[in-house]
């Protein structure tokens, strides 16, 4: 039941002219929010910063925060494992040796001085679900295992996905000889003071058996404004953009006197810049018209602060370009017409266009077949349906890029991540849970 | 005869497709090149600087420069004198005290480490003019004056035009105050020094009488790319483009993740202010094609530099806005739609424009009887007739507004002035200061 999502996405003019309504049903898990709230805020406590919480990639306070939540799980009589990357494994206590299980869970660090629900609401919902299993005596078809990651962010060591990575046998030597932003030690160093099997991971060795996992499911608090604008408390996840990346294209034309060029012999580097964003934003609009997804952005942009001048034509601008998208096709057009349109002004206005080279990293599919579990999950809550892309990058974009089924749910989230703003409703949260809840026992 | 130059300004992308031929016939002053040559050098030995020249405003070179041009006239049986603004003046010697009068010059500063031509090429060539009637014993039938100005340059007080001001009483008591950019000393300080008399110009007393003045006629060199791309040796002005300059304006946007943010969420500031600045130049061509006169730059362009990020949506662009026409009504026109798209960008793209005051100054208009002159006397040479817009101010403005009828000759230039590149041949100097002087001699 797509609601007028087609009609919004296209322009970038409209308002959201029909936000779902305020779902009524209370969510199935409600009777969970007061262990939920608690253990959001002893996790707070442990990892409060100056502003908001800093729980650094493979350092102290993230190890804090997972003997946190590995003690809770085994006072709620779960069972609780270390994996050879150091990540934290809990389930329910059956037999998984040999059989098929279903994976859930996300990161537990932070960026420094972010928010306290980035990757912690994945973690804890997997483990809420554990809890109202054991709790109430119910064994689900699959047997489901919980993982909290390491090192999801890449502020710390400037690479991120590194728990995942290591876990997948894709942690390259380079990363693993990266240093810490505050302490200046190595990546592996930080990694085999946490207990991870340092050679395993330096060989390239796969630490899991990725057949086995029947499915990855990562709760993320959405670090977009789209399901504020949309009212929506809960989304499955349509796939997580790729990117295409410069840091730097630099548009050269001639300086002049302002007043004596005319336009005829000019070269303006603002001008044909500004019009190469303005083509690029037409074309945006035209794969957004045909339903495909895409955003760009432009973040950093600038004539040379060394000879601009109000009155000197400019003779050069610098500016950065990034496109993402969730389809890897979308990816290579944008590339395509941002070459192609450069090719035409440089034509027209007879400026040049130096590119340095571009920084790539494919999109994630997410599983067709759990969207549509996670969908029927959300209706079961009383749930309007809406699936949205995920802009930012998870560790759900590696399980899926290895070959597992992948899915992902959303929960709503204000003001953004990666700060302390970041504000989620614990009853969205629990909405979530309940949604992810569904689709773990949903598995046959 | 203008020859292709509708076609040639009507579009950013043509070449000038069928400039005008070399002239053949030899200039009719030819004989007074050797003296022109040993002027100029002269002049460049005594203001030689580490790169260029350097004749100071008002300053020991500039005086330097006048004694030199003075002796020389006086050597050629000139009559000479300072004005109480201490502008030279030079003449036959016959009485003007009571008889209107052509006036002819420009001025002899230079910026710091500038070209030798710009302002001294004027000059000369009206010093040359009546070296050729004394030698000659020819007597024009309008005594002719010949001028040079003090002080055009803005380079070394920050205010331009000093010497022209000051004869024509608009010398304001701020601009008496300014300091020299080397020294440090007051304009009013510099100016008596060099003879000025300060109270009179202090009490803003016109020194001049102007209705005397039958003509103001001033040749300079081209300071744009126009005669060279066009292949015109000597040009009349159609008159001297007025401005209107925004030194900062600020598109306010919202920052945002790059990724998670879709295109009818955003506020991006660096959009917002490509298709502004897509949609003046739609506007400027436009205005062209209907035979207006115009030019616009934003040389100063830039993203926030303490917060922009490449996969951050620019919240804030700051730009400079210049545009410079030689029709009052071009200048309303361009900023009536500069704040007409801006107010329909903010609607489409919620980003808001915050502008400083605008700075204006006005056009002048040269008058349609010396452009007919000028362009008979360069059919007279031997010359293709093309009048072309002056885009940078000069002292003509001010004779101009101050409702004397006023003429400008170009000579061809290479590189731009304002810098020690500046090329003119000395074939075409000789042209126009034969051009001058048929413009002179055709008074009644």
């Amino acid at each position: 039941m797509p609601v007028n999502v087609q009609t919004n996405t296209l322009t970038g003019t409209s308002k959201p002219s029909a936000p779902h309504p305020v779902p009524v049903a209370t969510p199935s898990l409600d009777h969970l929010t007061g262990e939920a709230e608690r253990l959001f805020e002893k996790l707070a406590e442990l990892s409060r910063d100056k502003t908001g919480v800093s729980r650094p990639s493979y350092g102290r306070t993230e190890s804090i925060a997972f003997d946190m939540i590995e003690e809770f799980a085994r006072t709620e009589g779960l069972k609780t494992c270390r994996d050879a990357a150091a990540n934290l494994i809990i389930e329910l206590g059956e037999d998984t040796e040999n059989n098929g299980y279903v994976l859930t869970g996300s990161h537990l660090d932070s960026v420094p001085q972010g928010g306290n629900y980035d990757g912690s609401a994945g973690v804890i919902a997997g483990l809420l679900c554990l809890v109202e299993m054991k709790r109430a005596g119910i064994k689900p078809a699959i047997p489901v295992k919980v993982i909290a990651l390491r090192g999801e962010e890449s502020a710390w060591f400037g690479a991120c996905y590194l728990g995942s990575k290591a876990l997948l046998g894709k942690l390259d030597e380079t990363e693993q000889e990266l240093t810490q932003r505050d302490d200046g030690r190595t990546l592996r160093e930080h990694m085999a003071e946490c207990g991870a099997e340092i050679e395993r991971i330096s060989a390239g060795e796969k630490l899991i058996d990725t057949g086995r996992i029947k499915a990855f499911l990562e709760l993320h608090i959405e670090q977009g404004p789209v399901m504020v604008a949309r009212n929506l408390s809960v989304a499955a996840v349509t796939g997580i953009r790729g990117n295409i990346r410069h840091r730097r294209i630099k548009c050269i034309g001639e300086a002049g006197h302002s007043g004596a060029v005319p336009r005829w012999l000019r070269h303006d580097a603002v001008f044909a810049v500004s019009e190469l964003i303005t083509r690029i934003d037409d074309h945006w609009t035209t794969i957004l018209q045909h339903g495909g997804d895409l955003v760009a952005t432009c973040g950093i942009l600038s004539t040379n602060p060394q000879n601009h001048a109000m009155s000197r034509i400019p003779g050069e601008v610098t500016f950065s370009f990034e496109a993402r998208s969730q389809y890897e096709h979308t990816l290579a057009a944008i590339e395509a017409l941002l070459h192609s349109e450069c090719a035409t002004i440089t034509y027209e206005r007879k400026v040049k266009f130096e590119f340095d080279k571009p920084v790539k990293t494919p999109p994630a599919v997410m599983d067709e077949n759990l969207i549509e579990r996670i969908n029927n999950a959300c209706m079961d809550e009383g749930l309007p349906v809406e699936a949205i892309p995920s802009g930012a990058g998870h560790d759900a974009s590696l399980f899926a890029n290895a070959g597992v089924p992948t899915g992902m749910i959303f929960v709503r989230n204000r003001n953004g991540s990666h700060n302390p703003e970041e504000e989620m409703d614990m009853e969205d949260f629990i909405r979530g849970t309940s949604v992810l809840y569904r689709t773990i026992m949903e598995f046959e």
